[in-house]
């Protein structure tokens, strides 16, 4: 169940990309403060919400960043879809959490992943309003700003602190099998999108689950959670692939992972 | 359905209230920070959680002030009961959104509130982690950090944004009644306790609809979401009075908030 690994870079290129990873958040931080709480904006003589507006000029923003300094990276985001072809490609969340960036919410937050062939390299969830970022990568482990971050050693699901952004993400069997898991757990609660893989990487909470979600709304996650002591996979176990089915398993620990699963089968 | 005026007070007595309520906001702060993502404290042998510490320095430490400057006030606090017996009363909830608390989400706030014969005068709603308050009270409208707020003019459910703490706030019949109103609405979410009707006040949200909350847990809200222009009352459209039965409705104005009772019938 876990990640092949990628191959050998020189340390000094993955310093680069990791510093470069930093330098996207920090261009896209100041956009999304600026539309944050904002009244409908008039574009182009049609309405655009605060969070459209800000989607667009973050993942424009990012995206210029990266053409002038990798032009041969491909890039995928949430806003312009896919663009280049290259085994290195930088996945962008401009804004995830939509739902609470537009009820005036801070925890949304800007999601920077570099892929090599597919397997998360690195990755940055940085939260604009709340002053927090986390970032991971191989020769860099996982940090909430600047400082070293562990998972939780919590070993059984009855004292588990389980997180979902909304209830609504379960339909049908998904909602039975999330049900499983629920009734284990000691405390269980809703809202938070990417915020909520953070605070299991620093060891505030232990599960996360979820469905529905997009390969740009995950790949960040993957080497924060993982170098920071936790699992992340498919509800089958499997590795978030850029094939996976949207559905998602984050644990603090191998233990707390496998005990999700059986319950979630 | 609105609350009956309050007797009139000297302003400069008024004023004298409303500045108090911003100093006991003022040392409740530094001790929710000072607990908020830590680890279990061991106190008197016993295991006590910091949200245990958190709450209950704060209230000793505000009840001490009320005692120090308004002697003959009666005092209601979450984790040291009922105190004194007089027409006014400061309503106090140090730490309301455990859940978020201990879970290192820093949506959780205190609440303070001045009655006058079971009547909210004034209300604070504090988020020490986020350095926001909304406060009001009679000659003091509505404001969030010091600048005034007011509600959204949203006046269709059809467009409204819907807020609840968690889903399993709502059992039973009472289920099946808000069923009625998030059916309606354009965006539902959970998460948020206090912050809700902050948002609410604020114009950032249109409505929050919520079960089983305690006195302390409403009463600083009053104030604030009825200066700001919306409306707060109980699921039968009654107002928050000592005797109410843990439901509330707050709404943006008169117009969503007939639209929403109308469906919880």
């Amino acid at each position: 169940m876990s990640y092949p690994p990628n191959p050998p870079y020189p340390d000094t290129q993955m310093r680069e990309w990791m510093q470069f990873a930093h330098e996207l958040a920090d261009l896209a931080r100041p956009i999304a403060r600026r539309y944050f709480r904002q009244p409908l904006v008039v574009e182009n003589k049609a309405d655009a919400s605060p969070v459209t507006m800000a989607d667009r000029q973050i993942e424009q923003a990012m995206r210029a960043a990266i053409a002038a300094r990798f032009a041969d990276h491909a890039v995928l985001g949430e806003e312009f879809g896919e663009q280049g072809d290259s085994a290195l490609r930088w996945v962008l969340d401009p804004i995830d959490g939509t739902r609470s960036f537009i009820c005036g919410v801070p925890l949304f937050g800007t999601l920077i992943a570099l892929l090599d062939r597919g397997r998360p390299l690195l990755g940055i969830i940085d939260m604009p309003m709340l002053d927090e970022r986390w970032a991971a990568g191989p020769g860099s482990p996982a940090t909430w700003n600047g400082a070293a971050v562990r998972t939780s050693p919590c070993a059984d699901l009855s004292s588990a602190k389980l997180f979902s952004t909304a209830p609504d993400l379960f339909a049908g069997e998904d909602a039975r099998r999330i049900a499983q898991v629920e009734s284990a757990v000691a405390v269980r609660r809703f809202g938070g999108d990417c915020y909520q893989y953070g605070l299991l990487a620093s060891g505030q909470i232990d599960l996360v689950i979820e469905a529905g979600l997009q390969r740009y709304d995950v790949m960040a996650l993957v080497p924060i959670i993982e170098s920071a002591g936790g699992r992340i996979c498919g509800w089958d176990g499997a590795p978030l692939s850029e094939r996976f089915d949207g559905r998602v398993v984050a644990a603090a620990n191998e233990t707390l992972l496998a005990q999700t699963l059986a319950r979630l089968a």
